[in-house]
Order: C-alpha cells, then structure tokens, then sequence
C-alpha cells in the first residue's frame, strides 16, 4: 500500500467524523457507496442495511446529537488493492443529555470503517461501531 | 456476485463460529489471515490487531468460556471481488457464569466478518462484533 493510498483512506475517514460533527446529512451521504450492500452500525444498535436506511439512520442520529466532536486515536489503517480499513477509537465529547444542565459529556467507542476505491475516491461500505465496555480487552499490539 | 461465492463465503463464516464453539484454536487459527493487518474486536473489547495477538485473544477466550453456542440470524452476505461481507446477529446461548448453579445465559450481538479471498479459500481479515444495547435501532431494511 502506498503512502498516497493511505493518505486518501485518512481523508475519507475524516470526511466521515466532519459530517457527522457538522450534522451535515448531505456530505454525509457523499461519503458512503449509494448501492444496497453499505452497512452501518451505530454503537449498540442492530446494523442497517443499504445506503437509503443508513441515510435515515443519519438523519436520525444527527437530529439527536446536538453536539459532538472526536477525537480519533489508535489509528490504523491497512490497504489491500481496492479495499481499505481504518480501525480507531472515538474519543467522543457531546452535549451532556440533561439539558436543563448546559455542560459536556465524553464517552469512547471503538469503529472499523471499510472503504472501497471507486472511481474519483475511496467510499465508505461498512462503519461499525462499538462502545468499550472493559479494560481487559486492551490493545495487545502485535 | 455468484452463488457459488456467495456459499464460499458462507461456509468460511460457518468454520469461523464452529472452531469458536469448539474451543478449537488450530481451527481458528485457520480461518484468519496469517499478517499483520487481522482485526479481532470481541464484544466490549479494544481492537485487537495481527493474526499473532488475535490468536492469543482466542486463547483468553476460549479459556474463559466453558460452553458457547451461535445461532446466527439475519445473514446477510456480499461478495464484492476478491473481499466480502458477511453482517449476522449471533444469538448466544452459554454457560452461566455462576458455576454452582448450573444453567444457560442468552445473549445477543450484531457481528460484521470481513473475509478475502485467497489461493484456496476466503480468510477472515476483520472480525467486529458488538452487543446490542437498545431496540431503537432494529433493523431497518431498504
């Protein structure tokens, strides 16, 4: 894999996180393959399945999140041809959910997003993210 | 993307579920890639990455799990080249935890297996699974 290559998964991966903090449903939707095989995977959620149920999954989330922001740590990402990985936490900092008390709450998660290379970019196929609920699974290394 | 695939891909998810349920680690060993790229993120667990600590996850949790049993529900199957999806709801049926009351804990994840195709077979590059946390997200279709 290339450096260019990994370069272009970096950005599609922040393209990603950018949408989803700026509510913007349309990029958004620019950032995922439009065919009926595109998976999603919300933290604790069942997945949905095919590009129009992930855009309303989208609209969904992001008429329920007021604010969000990630931090992306842990970042790797391998390229095998025309198919990419990006496993990461997200290091997540939203609006607390009572709102009567204006303050912030942070949280972590841990995603794999699948990207495919099509024509013009790399798209994303599978996001699936998962909340950490244990220390002991901590990251081995290799 | 063709049956035959389709039933390939099918049956490498089955030997990845069957070496888990049998508590054999060779078995597991050979459904996954053999680099530095696997990905293993059990339930609530950080990712683990490289076929060599991913072997020593299945281990540790092999060691720790007496008895498990899948039922996989809602297979979905997509074959795109020489990689493929497979995104299933593993319904589990296990050992309870406290031993002086012998018995059977259920439980439910969503899990996205990753395969690629390789001389002889598909191997397991990404294995991603989560639990389900809360019935807002049921499936959606398309």
């Amino acid at each position: 894999m290339t450096d260019a290559d990994v370069a272009a998964v970096e950005e599609a991966n922040a393209r990603f996180y950018a949408a989803f903090e700026h509510g913007d449903l349309d990029a958004m939707r620019a950032v995922w393959v439009a065919d009926s095989h595109a998976v999603c995977i919300h933290p604790g959620w069942n997945p949905v399945i095919g590009a129009a149920a992930v855009d309303r999954s989208w609209a969904v989330v992001m008429a329920n999140t007021p604010y969000i922001q990630f931090i992306l740590t842990d970042v790797e990402v391998t390229v095998r041809g025309d198919v990419a990985s990006v496993t990461c936490t997200e290091n997540v900092l939203a609006a607390a959910e009572d709102e009567s008390t204006p303050g912030f709450a942070g949280g972590k998660a841990v995603s794999t997003n699948v990207f495919l290379r099509v024509e013009g970019g790399w798209r994303l196929w599978i996001h699936h993210a998962s909340p950490v609920l244990s220390k002991s699974g901590a990251d081995e290394g290799d």
